[in-house]
């Protein structure tokens, strides 16, 4: 009997024979195509660096956005397609404030993670709010709350890990070996700066600069690095 | 004439010329490739034991949820696709409050169970709350109701049983071998949690510790063990 | 020309060129899976008799419902997918009561069995309540009402017949054939019960005890008899 | 060029290149192998006797119905799938109830005819009330209204033909040259129901029994024979 | 390259590459099927007549109507499937009531023959009142209004037109030209009956009588001939 | 790889690997099979001249109308499915009147045309409004606003473009030469006829007569010309 | 296995093995056809430039446009299929007045962009806004707001990004190029003008002429440059 792939993967949201839903798998392709992320948990807050691929010297780095804030406490990094991510940011966002007008009080950094992943699963459902096809983008999630900082990675599959410092994107695979040798849970903010870049700058295939990478951290709160603030961590390489 | 299965799958919901609907089988399939998980029912209580796979150092072992609470009364381990199992558990969570905030008491085990069934029976029916393929999870549901305590077993046909012990994921087929030898009715809580952690110890590839296996108990209210608690069953083996 | 019938049963309610509706008859086969399961009227009531597969013995053999109640004056055994089983059976019980509700007495049992099959026929419409495929499921639906006892049958095709006896499910063609033979319209209960335990035990492959059998009677009100009542028909045989 | 059949009938209302519905085609397949049934109007009322296939000696022959009442002052007889009629009658008894509600007086044969084949020429529309395929049988529909009494014979395409006798079914080729043959408008009810009985006699394949046909009447009230009425026929043969 | 025109008639109203509608054009053929119609204006009125094709002796005449009134002043003959024309003229019909009901005066003919194109021209759209393939029939419309007597012939592409003669069906080429040879402006009501009934009787293969033809004008009433009338006619041939 | 045109033309409004939209192409080979129309602006209004096949002399010459009033102040002429053209021309009026009534004053030419377009482009969208296919029909729209006189020119992808002349249909290719020839801003509406009618008479195949062409002009109000009009502009070629 | 793209494009919206989105890159495709456009971006406001292919000289200049307003501070210009740029444009400009109307004041540019993109990437979605196919169209949007002037780059996909200066269309790999040799910071409007239409002229077939480009600024309100206006750039190249 000729079982191909091909066979399998028309339904958007199908099982396999193996048990396995190839339109979820090719979505995670479209993340090793992307640019490498990185983001680290310390004690005094959360760092995320991203690589920025600016393909042409006319583009405004600036505009090249792979890091979003989502809440005053809450950011992240993405790899893959960034139209998808500015959805699910979009969504996040009105989650998180929604919970701060009913509430009174932020989103917990968990519940607006699962938020993002329930309009993350329900692709193919054909309803409202979800896709046709799964979002073709992780995300790193930095936030802090009552239980202090914390780092969440999400996958096109609507599932989520809680970590202490994750990679994702092209050069994952190397950077996440260099993050297992380097971290540490006593990290101070200062260091995890250093190594995230110092990692992106093993996986770039050119020269760091204020303009090919972004920095952000939250510690408490969500700040973006200024290019001055970005050659500072550079610097210090 | 030449019948392939290929022929009769595409539609997530038909039968084959036997009789069989192949996406619910295949959604077996990937319970297969799932984690293991073991529920045993004592006089006293219920107790649940999974294993965790923490692939790699980085990520925070307690984010890797794969027992949950469902109510007080209520919780359940799970194998196969985690963000499957979360939004039946979510509509769970729902029922179950609903029913308590209607009436005034708390659901019976097996209603909640039924609950969780209907969801994942009508998968492929294109409303609002159903998904377009099966649910990738099986579910070991343990109660304490007003029958005393139960254990449930759910697949992704929406079929579900009452049992004494069982075992789902990837080394079930031993694991319930073992549990059948070790299993009686007279069982202590204790001694259910030994059974369950040893039985694991042997289908899992690596050693047992409280960062990679997960322990609670229904007796009568829902408990997931802390990592000293953990420990102490381990020392127990 | 090349006609197979792969080229035919992609809609799941369309005609092939011989008139046949295949996923109907496919249907038909996922019963010829299931456990047997036998009815037989009698001028004081009507018994029901079904074989329970048991596959482990940690499974709780009152968990493997075979026979359902509907109303007070309404039973039934079933053979096929129990999931789907349970939607009818849920079906009907909302009918009933609902005509209780309405018109303060009892459905009659022709009334509850036509309205199981309105909604198995309309599989493969789209509309709320029906499924997108054909109910793997056959029913004996066993009641009485101002007309006396009656014993109803039903397939995946929506139709259904009054019957005297009946058996459905693997073992049904040796079953029907005992049930020709020795079945009269002047049978008592008892002698009802004895029969229908005695073609089951020829059917199944293992001993005949409480726990792999379930026996129940609408007599004129439904009761499932209990493990002891059903080890005193044993003992008859 | 290549055009087989399989490449048209795929959607189930669209015409193939010589302007066919293949579906139609199909459906009336089904009732070539449905029992046959004969209509005979007379001057006193119309005659309808039906072949009743009862595969069992356990099953009720009166649970066998292949005629039914719509109304005080009409009926019909069927061949095909049973299910389907049952769909079809119980709409023009809604309908034919609803004309009597609203204007006083009972509906006129031919508007219940028409009203069954507006609901069978809608198939595959997605609306609400139709089916996605035809409907699978054929009507000879049998009434008296104040133009006296009359007969329609039906087919799955919703097409509609007044007649003075028709035969469908299995053996309807044979039935209607026998009909041809016998009949007369001057026939009395009583010569109705003896030729009616004949030619039945002559397509089925067992001995003419109470058990195996039925005889109804509208004259001009609708009327089913008890089977001593029906005893009463055979028995002048 | 290979293309079939098999490639391009799945979607029932899409374009092949050479820019034509294959459903219409099979429906088209639906039409060559059927039987033939003739329509003649004439100064005092339009006369329409058609074959009627009795398969029967047992069949009504009258109830095989090929000429249908759908208002006082609006009449059509009509060729294909009956059951379709029948669902046209009912909308008509409910068109020209609305319109007497709003403005208090009778619809124009062409407002009539727009109105039943708009509802050809939509099939496939799958809103409320529209088929899922193209209407398989062609109508004669004969009507009179302020505008005195006119004519109209509409396909299923939902294109009309105005005529003074036209002959639709199997039998449409031959009667064309003989409509070509014989029409004139000034012809009588009675020599517009006798030419169409001359041109039914070369085109059909049997004996022309009462039974198997109708006839009927708009003058400035609709009327359909009594089976004297017809015969009249036939005597004049 | 393969990759021939009929893998890309299934779904209605998909692009192919190159880029191109093939519905829309194959609507416009529609147009080329339609009849020739021809548009001129003057100063002092614009000119519309079309050919009309009048395929049998049996058939009313005005019925073949392929130009349309929309409004006091708009017409059309139209090549290819009239049907098509009729949807389009009845929408325009609709929303014609519809500005009429909020404003107070007429719509402009430009604003009428882009919503014909509108409705043109969002085929395939399964909308209330839309069709399942591009609309085959290409519309040359003359109007007179603030602006003084213009010419719009549409195509079935809902693209419209302003000129100064256009043909359109299948002899558009030599007129659109003809045109290019003859035609300049000072040319009066007499010239302009003129000149429409030499070019038509160009490439019909058949002599020109009132019975064959029809013409229109909006100076600056719509006036279909009457056949002594058109005779008069014949008797000047 | 023989995994060809077209087995991967039949869903509009889903991802190929590789993890790519075939649909949006044949909507790229479709750019790659249009006609170049050029923005560059000064501190004193935005330049567009357009190639515009009046490919009649009876098509009338002006109604050619690839230059188009939004709002008073926001222009855009337009590569690939005109009548989708139009829906985009039309979207764009309810927005922003939306914006003014609730807020009192204009849209910033990134908003309106965000606004265009959220539009364009829901394709396939079937809701009541979106298109089932992306797209085909990229633009360039020129603005001012508070930030001062800006140049976004939008494609298919529904991204977007800030540029300095940035070329789309059939010839913007060699704009491209020269628009980085070309353009520092420090332009003035004048100067960037020049460079547009110089680059323009390098990819044009033909001969620059005010007929044949269209050139925008927005500075800080947008202004559609008038011929002579036009001209005058011309001479100065």
């Amino acid at each position: 009997m000729f079982l191909t792939r091909t066979e399998y993967d028309r339904g958007v949201n199908t099982f396999s024979p193996e048990g396995r839903l190839f339109q979820v798998e090719y979505a995670i392709e479209a993340i090793k195509l992307g640019s490498t992320a990185i983001g680290l948990k310390t004690k005094d807050g959360v760092v995320l660096a991203v690589e920025k691929r600016v393909t042409s010297p006319l583009l405004e780095p600036s505009s090249v956005e792979k890091i979003m804030e989502i809440d005053e406490h809450l950011g992240c990094a993405m790899s893959g397609l960034i139209a998808d991510a500015r959805t699910l940011v979009e969504h996040a966002r009105v989650e998180t404030q929604n919970h701060r007008f009913s509430y009174g009080e932020p989103m917990t950094v968990e519940s607006a993670t699962q938020a993002i992943c329930d309009l993350a699963l329900r692709f193919g459902e054909g309803d409202e709010e979800s896709m046709s096809r799964p979002f073709g983008v992780s995300l790193l999630i930095a936030g802090h709350d009552e239980n202090g900082p914390s780092l969440y990675y999400t996958d096109p599959s609507g599932t989520f890990w809680q970590c202490n410092a994750k990679a994702i994107g092209s050069g994952s695979e190397g950077a996440d070996s260099s993050l297992q040798e380097q971290y540490n849970k006593e990290l101070t903010l200062q260091e995890a700066e250093t190594i995230a870049l110092s990692i992106l700058k093993q996986v770039m295939e050119e020269k760091v600069t204020p303009n090919n990478v972004d920095i952000a951290k939250v510690a408490p709160n969500y700040h973006l690095y200024t290019p001055s603030e970005v050659e500072a961590v550079i610097a210090r390489l």
